[in-house]
């Protein structure tokens, strides 16, 4: 396309945004207003991709970081040809593929869920990053930004990764349009503000007019030519351009224009203009740069004799490994832990797919989500407690539909001396309100190992949740855990009592156990260590069975273990009596002992709940 | 002091972070060492504060935003006569004050809790932001950073925010000694590196040997004399400064020094050195600079009558804003929603007490915390959804013993087209789990306001739900809703089951009550708005009743409302039948009604839950 032609297209993408919005009733036409000319210009002159095949290994990634801009992008899938115009107008509707933010589970196009700000570039790294080293593709990454969400400390994270890993493979552009959705951001059309900072941190800049379609095709070219570092474009531009109506206007955030009419007859009505896309390098749906698929060798897992003293941590470090050598899909990414997490076990034996993400968790679980965007199986770990610092991340990856393992070490109380700011405590319920979520929670080192491969297969966000300090070995390593499965550790037909425990609490419970055993008072176990799903048959014929129950974890009281339990009774049938064991102070620093007594989570608290509660006494 | 003292004090730092560490069997010696002549600088030469008033007014602040430098910290605490000797080695044992990451619940000089790395500067700067604005104090806020954390994207929200508000009585000392836990940091010791971006976000800095005392006492100087932007002191240290055993050598971090009491003859043996710290700046311990106390005017919150259709986000604006008008230390804080959330209205009427935060939910949060330090009562609103970005502040914040209201609009399903991303469907579930915290979900405004004023009253994080659709105010203006309370909405003693919603469900429970009561099945309805306490005895009483229970949240089924009902359950006592309805699909974007039935929410669902129950049905 020549430059009328460019120009034409820009208000063709607008006066099908208008339409859009104007169809649905709601929507953020001014926001696409401002970066029509920006997709113009990427995708008739520089994007290299197959709409036909979405999977080409050799596509360029396009991310609309401000998905607020919905309509933009559906009217270049228009343009494209990938949608029709009827579908264009179905947009925000009820059944629509075409939602209110662009999502990856409706439409093959998308990369990554947006909508929560300053998640675009993070994600658009990690797939520039999988192309650099593990995949050695030359296929590029364009992220569309707002100049609001530049605010998000995470585009800074995603920043500071990319020019440190020399990411040349990556364009930021950024449509400075200067007005956020209540008023005008800190730096308005301050291109140079924006410049400062990408250039502090690494990062090769333009500032460009981002309606003189010229200018934008030579900004990008200037992108395409800059080697060793990444790429911002700041392109000045007004929101709502071209409507007199709403243009550069404050209070127009989020709202479909007054008068569509008369906007799409002064934006020059509508036109029909095809944008013929380049085509991907290489050929085919497979071959240079696609991740190999399964496993390449047998996977042979570590193996721990029964009685041994060791930590699930190391125990994930070293399945990991091992998968890692059986599959090379697997990469590992972890923020700056790995001693402690035992992530380190995989960067020594597959450094090339191991990523360090420093003191990062939002940009360490984007790169996550990048990486399994491209076929990669990621496993992203720190501490469980840190992981709250990306839940934003894991809310918008589950919207994505996205496959990540994440890994928490460090769980609970049972760390000990460190105190409750490295205590995950609330990470069972963070990942169990995840939709679709896995939650696991194994209590020795062969179940740990057996877990961490049968994550890889699972759909969805699955979280293992591994523990500090040592514990003994009590399964076999042929043993295996189904998900969705627990194990029943003591059973007779005399219970009058069944305690439910996971982790750490484990070898806890089975200490009750045996001292209610030496009074009388038969006792089941259950490791459940699928916290979700739940195994609801078990824990139901053992409700049938001993009549009630005591669930006890190293965690909150709310969200984790207890409230799983009960899932398995939230459906009309009778539910047993409970008593529910779990942190309820606030820890300070003490010996793992003396933690799990204070929180009355050790075998001791454990004994006495179960004692009352067969007594039938009311322990509150 | 003159120099050669403050190297003397410097080695005493380092000789009683040694000796704490080594004591504890645990803890970051080396960590400490590195930041030991900063310390004694500071607080020898700079640092204005009354250790026997913490509350002084007047006092400067200091934040160990590397909290794992703890034992230097209480080296400093022990020098300047706050703690004994014996205390100080009383370091990480049960009950101790001295934890491993310095907390305020146990030590009145700690301003946050710190150990979740990149929160320290975040909370100073809201320290620092309440210093120049609502409170024209001369105070002044210093931060220890480690050079580790700069990765953290939180950081940089931190500095941006600072910059644009000319933090000049702020100070970040970040302590460059290369080493984070498992290896070197990104930049090692290119202190220019860290110089750029601070200065390309606006800040003043200044390069420094950060074991030269002389250089450092400049810099602070320079730092006090320069105005209207914010300081950072970049200080090239060694980790593990002083004992050539661990100096500058990696694989250290986190541990005792391993040779202790060489090490100490090393650093010339113990000292008994004493900080004389400057007195703060005014007398006694109110006054200038402190915000006013409880209610300046009597409260006259909004009213509405019974049947108006009023969306509970206004109710929260209009009455934030005559609380503001009753009360002089109240603040808000929006993360550039204030349009929708209706924080603005708020703003309007008090613009010197608001705070815009832009799109950056950890820096707002962070600011609250410290705004909450100095005495205000903040009040921190955005989406519910964007809250999650900051679960790690709260987590922190909780530790702290901080008093935050947090309010997050535009809730669940019910906010129709805009789609997954928006919508806050784990917002209980992140809230619930946080330790001591209170959870409210108001359905009509007259309770809105009523839990807006008397949130401002309660200790800890205070969660309210708002949401984004008028609903019909159902309660008169002059009615009650204690906290840890529930309103009986229909009830009889013929009812066969109890129905419990809060917020959006609860027009919803009670079109479904009509429904089975003109079926002849009695229906008794229980608005729990109260999630966090939970009214235990009205839903005993409910359950002993009426036999049988059905929760409704727009909410995942993990962690929220259900839960919470169980809660009044776990203590042994009969457990009645229940079924549980929540938002157990993935929405797309459609409608408010077609979303609350396509997630099995609205009033047919809750019916037909209803019938089912009763028949002794199991419905999944």
């Amino acid at each position: 396309m020549n430059t009328g032609e460019l120009v034409e297209l820009g208000q063709q993408l607008r006066v099908d945004s208008v339409r859009a919005a104007a169809a649905a009733g709601s929507g953020h036409p001014t926001s696409s207003m401002s970066a029509a000319d920006l997709m113009a210009v990427l995708f008739a002159r520089h994007l290299r991709y197959d709409f036909d095949h979405p999977d080409h290994p050799g596509n360029d990634r396009f991310i609309l970081s401000k998905g607020h801009a919905s309509p933009l992008m559906y009217a270049v899938y228009k343009a494209v040809g990938a949608i029709g115009d009827e579908e264009l107008l179905t947009f925000r509707k009820n059944g629509s593929r075409l939602e209110g933010h662009p999502t990856p589970r409706r439409l093959p196009w998308v990369e990554t869920a947006t909508g929560s700000l300053g998640q675009g570039l993070p994600v658009g790294v990690g797939i520039a990053l999988a192309g650099k080293r593990p995949e050695s593709a030359d296929h590029r990454v364009w992220v569309l930004c707002g100049d609001s969400e530049l605010a998000e400390g995470s585009v800074w994270e995603a920043a500071e990764q990319a020019a440190y890993e020399h990411l040349d493979n990556l364009t930021a552009i950024v449509d400075v349009n200067r007005l956020g959705q209540r008023g005008p951001t800190r730096h308005g059309h301050d291109l140079d503000a924006y410049a400062r900072r990408f250039q502090a941190f690494g990062w090769h800049t333009v500032e460009v007019d981002g309606h003189d379609v010229d200018a934008v095709d030579r900004a990008y070219g200037e992108a395409l030519s800059t080697k060793g570092q990444p790429t911002a474009i700041l392109a000045r531009t007004l929101k709502g351009k071209g409507v007199e109506a709403v243009q550069d206007r404050e209070g127009l955030h989020g709202k479909p224009l007054p008068e569509a009419e008369d906007a799409i007859a002064e934006l020059g009505g509508p036109r029909d203009l095809r944008i013929r896309v380049q085509a991907p390098s290489g050929s085919g749906t497979s071959g240079a740069g696609a991740p190999p698929a399964g496993n390449t060798t047998a996977l042979e897992l570590p193996r721990w004799d029964k009685g041994e003293e060791v930590a699930t941590r190391n125990a994930f470090g070293e399945a990991l490994a091992a998968l890692g050598a059986a599959r090379g899909d697997v990469v590992a990414l972890d923020g700056e832990v790995g001693d402690s997490t035992r992530a380190e076990f995989f960067a020594k034996e597959h450094p090339e797919r191991y990523f360090e993400c420093y003191i990062a968790e939002q940009q360490m679980v984007a790169a996550a989500v990048g990486m399994a965007a491209r076929g990669w199986v990621p496993y992203a770990s720190t501490f469980a407690a840190f992981l709250t610092r990306a839940h934003d991340f894991v809310r918008m990856a589950s919207i994505s539909g996205s496959g990540l393992n994440l890994v928490g070490s460090h769980a609970g109380v049972a760390i000990g001396q460190d105190g409750p700011s490295q205590m995950g405590l609330e990470d069972l319920a963070m990942m169990r309100a995840v939709h679709g979520s896995t939650v696991l929670y194994p209590c020795d080192a062969n179940q740990t190992a057996r877990l961490v491969a049968a994550m890889a297969g699972l759909d969805g966000i699955r979280y293992l949740r591994t523990s500090r300090g040592e514990s003994p070995v009590i399964y076999g390593p042929d043993e295996e855990f189904p998900v969705g499965g627990s194990k029943v550790l003591r059973s007779s037909g005399r219970d009058r009592l069944t305690l439910v425990a996971a982790g750490v609490t484990v070898p806890e419970a089975l200490a009750a156990a045996d001292a209610l055993e030496g009074e009388g008072i038969a006792v089941r176990v259950i490791d459940l260590y699928s916290v979700k799903p739940v195994d609801r048959d078990t824990l139901r014929t053992a409700a049938e069975e001993t009549g009630c129950l005591v669930t006890v974890e190293d965690h909150h009281p709310e969200g984790g273990l207890g409230d799983a339990v009960l899932d398995a009774f939230a459906d009309g049938r009778p539910v047993p009596r409970l008593v529910r064991l779990a942190v309820r102070n606030m820890p300070g620093s003490a010996s793992p002992d003396e933690q799990l007594h204070a929180a009355g989570i050790d075998a001791e608290s454990i004994a006495a709940a179960g004692r009352l509660l067969v007594g039938e006494a009311i322990v509150s």
